[in-house]
């Protein structure tokens, strides 16, 4: 193979290798056997249930979803691999190079709502996306507690970052942000929870950083990013790989830390009323529940991530000075977790 | 005043009266008292608590919320009165006679969530709008049952259709079926209940509907309405106020009937799993609470709207034969109502 280019070429290190839909798709499958394995295993009692289903315009996935678990009192974890003829206009609008080529997407993603109000719901999807020469990644996951423990947080955030700055050091710092972005409650003026890692479009070039300051006012943060050397399909894969990867690590010892800790009637009704604003992003904000609930998407899979019981009340506010106050106050405005350090005297 | 009229001007008929906004402020606001009034002395229990708020641009409102009464598990009914310099572009694109002019818009609307789930929920907004030399009158009330009542559907529907058709023997076919194709959850491909009335941009011109359907394949219907002659302002608004006036008998009665009937955990599952149904409307296709929540309006004002307890459960079917079944199969596609007869052994 020559390394000669023509200019305005593209590198030959930015094709996908000949395999890669069906590299991606198989790791995809891949992540969700393992975490409902693992799942099961820390739910101790739930067991998920699969639907698989097909799409008229080519394609299908299994969803999985576990109900009323010793832990979990719903989880859902979902696989895709669909395609089709034209990109919708949403995603045309991003990606204008897709245009008229044949597209296909996989992914998986999953939601788990823990009953005890101590355990933080958590939230993860990876996609990928080819469409004629086009491609890209995107993906994440981010952390949703009810009640405020630093640690938790911290090690949220450390085990994503730990995962991430092996294949670049800008990509956590870049990522954490954008995923603060992406997860705001415009009419709360909250963030939706702690956030984590979120990143879109990501093909290897340049910029690294699409999000919603790409233009305008956050123009030398946008710069700063540009300035990145080219990553190969390889290079890209293998980080979300990672990414993925460090998923279990970074959640599962939180719910072993959490998950017996007594509540009362108060910790589950505040329960109840948080998860009424996860309801209002997933409804309001987050463009693929909107895009598939317009598109004829298979409801029952893009609304398992609701949460199985939810409670809306006019006007509540915390009372100062409690563990409520403080997540409002401190846990959701973004934080620099994965700099945190416990206290001298750990009471975590 | 002259008769006479140079062509293309506007009918001196078709100006509002200089006092217009004051009286139909006044009358939205009597709308509020009397509903809270009556609501109260048919919940036994609760009582309304009411907060005043200003909007920065201009205007401002109060909002009455019931909580924990003993028929109405939540109750808010909100009167606002704002202004401001220009119209926002998603209703200068239906009116764009009302770009370039300052604007006032005064409503009342309400959301029950009743605690039995034999009572049905109920919906009611009433609207007007004034933008230099243009106006109109929007609205309407629409049943939201859990259980299959026929009788309270013809209720309902016959109480609605007599004040309208005082007024104009099109209003209620036109402003039903309106109410059919606004109130439907694509997604679900279900409407959200059992209708009722409502219509938008009334100013008297002969186009009566400007519905979902106004474009397009429904030809043949809207050509069937821009045949009506045209209304003045007052017989407009005496439409309008005896439209909402005629709220509470249509709505009490089937309170009376049903808020006695014993129930269990199966009818009470069932109401809270088809309140997510609600959630799911508001937040993803209601114009006005979309429009709210993305344009810094109060939010706990708009999102009063949504249920106290929710629950959301993957897959579910109503089984064969029963209440929940015939809910789906009858009640929850559109039915004529207002021709419903009692059988003649009549059981309702």
């Amino acid at each position: 193979m020559t390394t000669a280019s023509t200019p305005q070429a593209t590198p030959s290190k930015f094709l996908p290798p000949v395999d890669a839909k069906a590299r991606v798709t198989e790791w995809m499958r891949h992540l969700q056997d393992e975490i409902c394995q693992k799942l099961e295993s820390l739910d101790g009692l739930g067991r998920f249930k699969e639907d698989t289903w097909e799409r008229e315009e080519g394609g299908g996935g299994r969803s999985r979803i576990l109900q009323d678990g010793g832990v979990f009192e719903k989880g859902g974890v979902g696989f895709s691999e669909v395609w089709g003829s034209e990109l919708p206009p949403s995603i045309l609008a991003q990606r204008p190079d897709a245009a008229g080529h044949r597209w296909m997407a996989t992914g998986t993603s999953l939601v788990l709502h823990p009953r005890n109000p101590y355990v933080p719901t958590v939230h993860l999807n990876y996609r990928y996306f080819e469409a004629g020469p086009v491609w890209w990644f995107g993906g994440g996951s981010d952390l949703t507690p009810y009640y405020p423990f630093a640690a938790d947080a911290a090690h949220f955030h450390s085990s994503l970052k730990q995962a991430s700055d092996v294949h670049h050091p800008a990509y956590y710092p870049v990522f954490k942000r954008w995923c603060d972005e992406y997860f705001y409650l415009k009419h709360r003026q909250e963030n939706r929870g702690i956030g984590g890692l979120f990143f879109d479009y990501q093909d290897g070039q340049g910029q690294l950083y699409r999000g919603p300051q790409a233009e305008g006012a956050a123009a030398t943060y946008r710069n700063e990013l540009e300035t990145l050397e080219p990553r190969s399909w390889e290079d890209l894969f293998a980080f979300v790989c990672d990414s993925g990867a460090a998923f279990l690590p970074a959640y599962v010892p939180i719910v072993e830390r959490r998950r017996s800790l007594e509540y009362g009637e108060r910790e589950r009704n505040f329960q109840l009323y948080r998860r009424g604003r996860y309801v209002e992003f997933n409804l309001v904000y987050d463009r693929g529940t909107i895009f598939g609930l317009q598109t004829n998407g298979r409801t029952e899979s893009i609304l398992m991530s609701l949460p199985p019981l939810v409670r809306w009340e006019y006007g509540y506010e915390p009372e100062p000075n409690t563990p409520e106050a403080e997540l409002y106050e401190t846990f959701l405005k973004p934080q620099d977790w994965a700099s945190w350090t416990p206290p001298a005297t750990s009471e975590v």
